[in-house]
């Protein structure tokens, strides 16, 4: 093998927004794959919100993507050959792969994904991270009661999606917080009780009118003055899920905290932080339940695909600016 | 009775930190117990930082006091004449019975204690609500296990004090913060493994030290720059007690929410909040407990003791300041 393969490397910590210039370009011919390693062809790249913080050199649930190293992603690829008895060539793979055409690595932190049971792309939403996200952070933080009232900000994105479509499932009313009126419609597509356009109307009012006896639960992406007014009308017990706080993500000065989180005194309410990686040993529960209701038409998965790895810096940016309809995914090649 | 009954009425909204002016202090004639009501002398009332919650005009967990009603406060009071068929003069009772010298009630909130089995103001502090108050939230949301690290602020406080006893008869380490060396020195003396003295250590630094692990279980009752260190170190599954926030009770610019609260998705950890209110059903279990503790001298009770129900404002003003060292109890008379 003479490949060339092509990756964005980390070239600077970002300040605020990340520009083109955080990450390096390069090529560099593939090394074959040594005793016990495979090279893979990456096919699709996902890209998260929690990259951003990846790029931060701060103590966090992983450590910081350092300065020349390949920039840190989950992704699906095709293996070309293999010196690893796990895996074989033509086998599908999904594990963080990096930003780049190809990687050669031990395999220790991939799994297999069967091709034939559902689309690839689906691989890195509904049956990838963000589905198994929506699906712990809900339902195990969450424990939502049937009547419920569950507010799901970031409700377009890749999580939030599937978080409300599993609440509906499970007999919730689910109001979704989301800019603009075609993710807005979406959410109404995908069953959503109420949609409140963030960028159109008052949230605090909205709430009001849509939770009537208070939230329940409040699934938040968002952070920021979102979770401020979620706070204002909790119910009695809420459960609040710290999923992630995307509007906090760029900031270049310490993020707000909720001012007040004494709501939580005030209402017996509690305010649970997790990520996915929490519930590594319970995955395939999450995945035997998601595929039945994908199977079953109660679960949808969309995907916004950008097509091309020189794309990566601008299709990132797209999860910040809230261009992205649907699970954002890059794709890098043909399966 | 032609008794004169003297007693503090909310005058004012405090801005910031009450003054004496935001009462008024006034005398009447205390009229007979109509049929089914009964009359009590005030003997020790209770001063608790939430009292200044109260004052606000702001829904909360009960409605505040209205301008012109006798100042809230939980009391302890002797059964002066009953026209009740449960309580008999004599009788000793405990509930709400407000910031005066005596109080005419239906006695649907009063509940009778027993005057040989502990000193009365014990019935204010350890077997009243502080004591409930720390053992419910230490309990029920914290949750101990033995060998665990608990960290808890305003330590020396009324309900702080109890909690740290019970985090340590539960095989806990557990780590006080308080204000000055006598309340540090207390700690110790309580059998707190550690005090941090906020006026004079970095408590930042004091926290690392005594917690090389983490904090497992925070119990705040102060929240602030406090709570905002004690996020940075909590360990993975942390629960933080959300108790109070007495450095936030007196701002008057909306309090600041710890802007690290995303330490909770990092290390997958919870805040939930409570009053005590919320385990009315379950306060004979706390007491029964609380009382064997007592006597076994797994747990001690300390009063700080005020004469004068005059005195109320300037006695009051002293939880805010950190005057008092144990429960802050007011005495308006002899029992």
């Amino acid at each position: 093998m003479s490949t060339i393969n092509h990756k964005f490397e980390l070239a600077a910590r970002p300040v605020g927004l990340p520009k083109p210039t955080d990450w390096s370009y390069k090529q560099e011919p593939l090394p074959e794959p040594g005793e016990g390693e495979l090279a893979v062809r990456v096919l699709y790249i996902s890209l998260d919100p929690a990259m951003r913080g990846w790029m931060n050199d701060r103590r966090s649930y992983i450590p910081p993507v350092q300065i020349g190293e390949v920039m840190r992603a989950l992704a699906l690829g095709r293996v070309l050959a293999s010196r690893n008895p796990k895996f074989a060539a033509g086998d599908y793979v999904y594990g963080p792969l990096g930003v780049q055409e190809y990687a050669v690595t031990d395999g220790a932190r991939l799994g297999k994904v069967d091709a034939a049971a559902a689309p690839l792309p689906v691989y890195l939403s509904v049956l990838g991270m963000p589905g198994l996200t929506a699906y712990f952070g809900l339902l195990d933080i969450g424990r939502p009661q049937p009547g419920e009232t569950v507010v799901i900000s970031g409700a377009a994105g890749a999580v939030g999606a599937v978080a409300g479509q599993i609440a509906r499932i499970k007999g919730c009313r689910v109001v979704g917080i989301a800019g603009g009126p075609a993710k807005c419609a979406y959410l109404r597509e995908l069953g959503f009780d109420a949609a409140i356009d963030y960028k159109a109307e008052i949230v605090v009012k909205s709430l009001r009118q849509h939770c009537p006896n208070g939230i329940d639960i409040y699934f938040d992406n968002v952070g920021g003055d979102q979770l401020e007014m979620a706070l204002a009308q909790i119910a009695r017990n809420a459960r609040i899920i710290i999923c992630g706080a995307i509007s906090q993500y760029n900031a270049t000065i310490p993020p707000k905290g909720p001012s007040n989180y004494l709501s939580l005194l005030v209402n017996h309410g509690t305010m649970t932080g997790f990520v996915v990686a929490d519930y590594a040993s319970r995955w395939g529960e999450g995945l035997r339940d998601m595929a039945a209701w994908l199977r079953e038409g109660k679960l949808k998965s969309r995907e916004h695909i950008v097509e091309g790895l020189e794309n990566f810096p601008s299709a990132l940016l797209m999860l910040f600016s809230g261009e992205n309809h649907g699970k954002l995914i890059l794709k890098v090649a043909d399966a």
